[in-house]
């Protein structure tokens, strides 16, 4: 069994038990997205390997992909000099984002206008289907 | 004159009016650090190219390199699906990480420890001189 002791005593949760986690499709080095884990969430991930955070809006544990299937398989856990950032780099199946991009970084500011620089890969409706 | 009304709008800052940048070196992909930008270093960052950030611990606008010459310059600024986290692509003048370290995220995850998997470039003594 792993233990998480040296890592979880690493990492600053803020005051809502919270640190954001950015997560990177390894190889490509592209930024996926960005979401929050709590203690169990993060865990879960390194315990498992399959990335879980913590959803504000809907305050319960989200398994990546739970739903949709577009799953972050974890590849390496990394941590920023004040233990308050995480770095995942991991293998996306399909898209990142539920609105079927493979980022969630797809608007650039661009002669004072936000331009969507990725196209829709995956239908959401067929992603999220009942 | 750069017209910032339509980019402040689409961003969500949170109740602190804070918005988290994760910072990434244009061409490589690396990811350099994670820090917060209020309305005005967004909008500074913006209209200078250099990217601003805000000081959680000092509470001040924080020009990066203002002290160390370690400075960002912003090739493209991309917002995420739900408009609650900046990805800025710059062009990182020498180490991002006030250890002296390129990237901050130089601790990974690994058979139970943190192991240190990137080395000190740039001495912090020098960086920071006063």
């Amino acid at each position: 069994m792993t233990d998480l002791t040296a890592l979880l005593k690493a990492v600053t949760f803020n005051a809502d038990g919270l640190v954001p986690a950015i997560a990177q499709q390894e190889g490509t080095g592209e930024v996926l997205m960005m979401a929050w884990m709590n203690r169990e969430a993060l865990a879960e991930t390194v315990v498992t390997g399959q990335v879980c955070y913590w959803s504000r809006s809907r305050q319960r544990l989200w398994r990546k992909g739970e739903r949709s299937g577009q799953v972050q398989r974890l590849k390496a856990l990394r941590l920023d000099c004040d233990g308050d950032t995480l770095l995942l780099v991991v293998d996306q199946t399909g898209v990142a984002c539920h609105t079927g991009r493979r980022s969630c970084f797809y608007r650039t500011w661009r002669e004072g206008a936000l331009a969507t620089i990725l196209e829709v890969e995956a239908d959401p409706e067929t992603l999220y289907r009942p």
